[in-house]
Order: C-alpha cells, then sequence, then structure tokens
C-alpha cells in the first residue's frame, strides 16, 4: 500500500512496520485497559489503565503523522515520535510490575516494548530538515 | 490477548478479525487520502478524501468499543458498527471508482470491503440485550 | 470558521452547535470515566466507565464526519449521528444513576444529554440523498 | 468539571484553558483541512492540509492526556505537550502563509497561536517527577 503513494521515497520497510507496530499496541493497549478494568480490585491497577489509554492515544496520533510524513515538519514528527516512545516504555514498564498476576498485562508489555523498538527505528529516518512548502 | 480477559466470552475469532481488520482499515484509508491528495489532480478526488477520512475515524471508534464491548450498550455497539459497515460500503465504493487509475484506491476498496464483512459478522455477534449494569 | 469553507451551506448555527456539544461531551466524558477510576471503589463504576470511554471515542468521530459534511454520504454521516445519540443517550442514563454520589456523573450526565439534543438536530439537516461524486 | 475529580489538586485554570484550547483547535484544524481541500487549487494547500491534519489529531491525544494526568508519567506528558507546541507553531506558520488568502487559514493560524500558548504554560505545571506506582 505504501509504495503507491506518489510522493513515497524512505525506506518503506522501517516505516511499515513501525505503523504495523502502532496499530497492534494501541488495540493491546485499549484491551489491557479494559481488562484491567474488569479484574477484581481494579483500583490497584489505575496507573497502568492510564498508561494504557495514554499509549494508545499517543500510538493513533503518531501512526497518522507517520503516514503523512512526507509533508510533515520533521520537528513535528521528530517530537511526536519521541513522545511516542516514552509512552510505550512507560506502559511496558508499568505493565511488567503485573505482568506474572495478569496475561493482559504480560502480552501489553512486550507489545509495547516491540513498538517502542519499531518507533525508535523510525526516528532513525528522518533527519531534522525543514517541511515542504506550498507554493500558491 | 482477547482470551486473557476477564469478562470476555463471545465468538472471539469474530470478534478478534474485525478488529484486525478494523486497524488495518483505518492506516489504508488515511494512507489512501494522503496519496490521493498527493496526486496531481487532487480536486478531482475531494470525495475519496473525505469518505478515507471519514471511514478512518469511524474505523477508530468502532474497534475501541469493540474492544470495551463487554459491558457496552448493545444497542450503541449495534448503531455503531452498522455505522462502519455503511463506511466501509461507501468508501469501498468510491475507491473502486478510481481504482484503475490509482493502485492506492484499488487497495484501499478491497481492505473497506473485507472489514465491512468482518464487522457484519460482528454485528451478528451482539444482541439488543441490555447492558451490564452497575451496583453501587 | 465554518462561514469560510468553499461549500458551505447548510443551516450552520445548527451545525456549529452540535460541533461545539460534541468537542465539550467528548472532554466530559474522558474526564468523568478518569474521575471514576479515581474514585474508592471503581470496581462499582465499570460501566459508567465504558459507557464514558465509548461516549468519547463516538463523539470524537462524529464531530470529524460533521466537519467533512458537504460530500460525506449522507447515509454515513445519519448512521453515525444515529450512533452519537444513542452514545450520549445509554451515558446520560448510566451517569445518572451514580449523580448523587458523584458530582463529576451529574456534570456528565447533563452534557450528555446536551449533546444527543444537538445531535438530533443536526440529524434533521441531512436528508438521505446520495453523495457527491468525483469526476476524474 | 474538573474540581470534581477526587485526585485533582493542580493549577485547574492552566489545566482548564488548555484543554478548551485543545478542542477548539482540534476542530479548527479539521476544518481548516476540508476547506482547503474544497478551494480551486488544493495541490497549492497540501503542506498545509497535511499540518492541519496531523495538528488535530496530536491536539486529541493531547488532550486525553491531559484530562488524565494525575497518575500520568510526567515524562510522557511532559513530551506530548513540547510535541503539541511544536505542531501548532508549525500549522499557525504554515496556516499564516496563506491567510491573506483564506479565511478560514487566518482563523486557523490565530487558533493554533492561541493553544501553542495553553500548552506552553500548561507545560509549566508538570515537573518531571515520577509516576505514580500502582500497589497490589
Amino acid at each position: 500500500m505504501l509504495q503507491s503513494h506518489p510522493q513515497a521515497s524512505e525506506n518503506l520497510t522501517v516505516i511499515s512496520e513501525a505503523l504495523h507496530a502502532l496499530a497492534l499496541c494501541e488495540q493491546v493497549c485499549l484491551t489491557c485497559a479494559d481488562a484491567c478494568l474488569a479484574e477484581e480490585s481494579p483500583e490497584t491497577l489505575r496507573t497502568c489503565i492510564r498508561q494504557d489509554l495514554d499509549c494508545a492515544a499517543i500510538c493513533a496520533a503518531t501512526a497518522s503523522l507517520l503516514v503523512r510524513r512526507t509533508s510533515s515538519g520533521a520537528a513535528v514528527l521528530h517530537a511526536q515520535l519521541h513522545a511516542c516512545v516514552l509512552a510505550c516504555q512507560t506502559c511496558a514498564d508499568v505493565c511488567s510490575a503485573h505482568a506474572t498476576h495478569h496475561e493482559h498485562c504480560a502480552v501489553c508489555a512486550r507489545t509495547c516494548r516491540s513498538c517502542q523498538e519499531k518507533c525508535n527505528a523510525a526516528l532513525g529516518e528522518f533527519s531534522p530538515a525543514g517541511l515542504v512548502q506550498d507554493e500558491e
């Protein structure tokens, strides 16, 4: 799909893997948040639920920027990918602490860790050069 | 991942396939919208771009409801899945009309059609019964 | 802002009021979900939290469709507004049941009720006619 | 609404103003993107449309994190607010260049600039301290 874009030129494997990881991470985080809420004592999982929801929201925004990368300001995309790497890392850390009690947290931690790596790789693709200007 | 949820009980294959199709459809629609915009004459693709963006927004919302289905009001989930089926169908129709000129529209049409089918199958899983009430 | 759109022609007061109500309802629902989670016994508020999150997701999608209404398929916009009316009504009902215990649920119920009314009014603006076709 | 949250304690005026600015900026950016697409020569507005859509996506994610700030990792919230400030600044710059031709770009530039300021103010509220840990 990405190759059919008229302006695409970067390392599409890296972009494609990051997009796939972001979509998966968003859904897994939403699922983990809802599963945490369904556990017997959700009051012990507040931070986990919030990090899950935060990470899902950030993954969604980051993916949409990555799709529109051809004339995005590299500075904005850089900053968003950086926020996403932090969100995935934080969510993975928080979920890891519950991984032995809850299988959904174990899966979520692994998924976040993988997404963090793919977003880090994508970060390497974008130099902080300026954005394409419209000519009207 | 879905099996680790404490309240999950439905046909998880149908749910899982719908969730996967929704995540893919959202990203493909966003990509098609951006690729249409990058074409030489985007003014001939306005409806296609808008349907792509609409379909992406609806797929995102529908997936998040499907994740939280265990105590969602069945009526709301039904209505949202119905809107999603219509959005996928409409977007597939609009993209099909450009499929011979633009490969991204051809891919998007196929992806929307598949998502439409998976959401239709998910619709069959939810009876319009009432929602689980909180007891405080 | 809406009047500066080259293709705008409908009753912009109705559209504008619905867009404002949707933005407010999304944030209030997200806030109510997080406040419910912060209460002493969040396990008694599971359905409320889920309805809040569902309603927020649906409001976000509905607003974005309403912005792009000029060539949206009327059938899709109709179906999405209908899902949104149901989501607001359901969330208002669920929050109302907790309104005496939690001020955030009382505010959320009123906000959802208002959004439901504005979306119902917007529904009346769109006849189920066909969508604008691209000519390529 | 914010005062009804059991864990709220920060400068709620700053938070509330940022949340309001983010909701407005998201809708104005989506509207500007669609209005640009409706102009006679959308191929001259590609970067503007993409920045609008990027800024809208980032505003949405940032608002949802700001709502859940009580146990969010301050580092993630910081990074997301920073990305949002950059996105608003970039979108304001891009829209300013079209402000004399298109009223929607003029409104969007002002709205983004205001959102940038409110998010900058919110940034000042959060020290980069650690996040609240769950105790299970």
